[in-house]
């Protein structure tokens, strides 16, 4: 048997690993230091407790034989795709239930997706970028090409006119710079995408953190977008379930290739790979929608948001370039004094004890940059923001 | 954009919907009498109390801040992988823990295994087979080769040696035929496999059906099976997980390709398109393991045993030939008085009420035979296998 050959492509991140190693290593050789972790992409509150309580009745059903439940429908129960809907609709989106896919998350779906499309496509992703973009489409051997973020655009990079592409990833609010697209940008994405004959594999995992009403939660409440975008989401950061498991793919009847529906191509593909999420995560995703759900969601993203203010305000104070944090978990700031990634990263946890992500880590544009998250625990934010204050004041 | 064209070489299969169809139309048009399936492939008992406790647990654990977890490892916890690990050392396979991949299930493993292999790789498929199997790599574009089964080798298929595959599938005890390999058979399927250095993708979905000791739950049972198969297993089957979405994968360190371990392979698809299995049902599929748990899904398997023995009786008493029953849920056999496999279906829908499945849906060998399933209700089952005898007594 031969292997997959574009697998010995891929380049090992060790991005995350060679973090934590350094931040281990300084908390061993100063005990006395207390180290304060603003790197991390993953939430620290709790479920909410209407979560829960949904879970924990669906597990009892599950043990019941007149209410136990075995094979469900590949893309997901009828309650929570109408819940979906719903949730859609409040911004003016008319979806059906049909065009909504319930998945274990937006990391399986964004690289699922690429099942369904030729192998010769290009595909336009910006760098920097979250990693699985760039490994999956690698894995496949397909041609990528780059399109630029940086400070002269805001992290917000739109496709070229002069260049085609057939695939073309948006992140907004953007993982890992916390930068978020207008409606002017998103039209022009879509605008694009549609002269283009290209697929916008939208990603809005982090759509939750948007407070300006003036910015779109969906790709869809631009014009045309259902006839060239299929977005992604997730319960991760909406509701804390990194570690409970359930996303969620739109892809939109009006989307075609020719005389194929991409909705059929990915139905296809998911009834034939895939057998569908847990009954009780189901139950547990669908009880975020409720009344209660949706205000006990809200209090850990306004927990979440309320830490980024702090950074924000503290990069402010010291007069550092940043972009995020206003819509997004992520604050992504230029390294002061002309650092670079690492070397602000070791001059952070030598002198402050604080330990962040070295921008260089999500591609060549990342370079001199540096990412914040507003994960952590509100306390020691206030305590980090303290010190990098006084270090750099 | 181009779409991958060859998702239309796939052919619909409209095997259960016709079932569901024809089972339908004959319920309204005969209101007087009582329909019992025998053609699901689902369970129907509930999830065992120690599982539902520690599903119910776990989320208690997940609604509070100083238990919560987030992100997992993506190969599973190591607490599941290491319970599945004393479970194969049951049966004297000495396995790694990380060469223990938990997933959400054999069918999601089975299409994503594919990944890691060649794409002009020649894949060998039993026919009958599980529809997955060939549906997977038609998508891919693959070549695809098939082993005939038949009632000469009581649908028990090997690699001729003339021919030569890249990659294998077996399945034991089989999905639809119920028939099961003995260690004389795998180790010519073993032997087959280090000769022509092929990789056996070992489907053991229901080796918890295995009552006979002499015959091999795993295929690593088989000296240098670890050099050539990658097995595939699901709690679907051994604990009514269908719906609660949990499985494993095994893939040894000793499997290389020249100087790729294809673990490293897999480990690397899996942390990148993939983010583990939720905590709620990692922990839940822990609880099958404990002795309590052991103890409760046995009761299980021996009602759904008890099924295939009325069932097996019956077809004995009427002298049909068939295999399967013994370590399987299902019942392979051959439609009496020379019928095709729709016309048995009809027959027996017609004159006794009962449903099945026609073999036919799965494969050109199928045809003439006909698939009966153990996991109903035990007075039903009784029901219809006395309605079978008198039909064809």
């Amino acid at each position: 048997m031969k292997i997959n050959e574009h697998y010995l492509d891929l380049k090992d991140s060790y991005l995350f690993s060679t973090v934590g190693r350094k931040a281990r290593t300084y908390a061993q050789e100063h005990p006395d230091r207390k180290v304060i972790s603003l790197g991390i992409g993953d939430v620290t509150l709790p479920l909410a407790p209407v979560v829960v309580d949904a879970m924990r009745a669906a597990a009892k059903e599950m043990g019941d034989a007149a209410t136990f439940r075995g094979y469900g429908p590949e893309q997901g129960y009828a309650f929570l795709r109408e819940a979906i809907q719903r949730y859609y609709a409040e911004r003016g989106v008319t979806l059906s239930a049909d065009e909504i896919f319930v998945s274990d998350g937006a990391k399986s779906d964004l690289g699922n997706l690429l099942d369904i499309f030729a192998l010769d496509n290009t595909v336009l992703i910006p760098d920097p970028v979250y990693p699985v973009y760039q490994d999956t489409n690698t894995m496949l051997g397909r041609q990528v090409i780059y399109a630029d973020a940086n400070a002269g655009n805001g992290f917000l990079p739109l496709p070229d006119d002069s260049v085609h592409a057939d695939v073309i990833y948006l992140c907004s609010p953007n993982n890992p710079t916390g930068a978020v697209y207008n409606r002017e940008q998103l039209t022009r994405g879509v605008a694009y995408a549609r002269r283009e004959h290209a697929v916008i594999l939208f990603d809005a995992a982090y759509e939750c953190f948007i407070r300006d009403p003036e910015i779109p939660h969906s790709i869809y409440q631009i014009e045309g977008a259902q006839e060239c975008a299929i977005e992604v989401c997730s319960f991760s950061k909406i509701a804390g379930f990194t570690g409970t498991r359930c996303g969620y793919t739109v892809v939109p009847m009006a989307l075609t290739s020719g005389d194929t529906k991409l909705n059929s191509l990915w139905l296809r593909r998911q009834t034939t790979k895939f057998n569908g999420v847990s009954y009780v995560v189901q139950k547990a995703a669908e009880a975020v929608f409720t009344p209660e759900g949706r205000v006990q969601i809200e209090t850990a993203i306004d927990y979440y948001h309320r830490n980024a203010q702090v950074m924000m305000q503290g990069m402010k104070d010291l007069g550092i370039w940043f972009t995020g944090g206003s819509a997004s978990p992520y604050i992504w700031l230029k390294c002061p004094r002309e650092m670079g990634s690492w070397e602000f990263f070791d001059f952070l946890l030598e002198n402050a004890s604080v330990v962040g992500t070295p921008g260089c880590g999500f591609g060549s544009n990342g370079e001199g940059f540096f990412r914040l998250t507003a994960f952590g625990n509100y306390e020691q934010t206030v305590e980090a923001v303290d010190r990098i204050k006084k270090l750099l004041g």
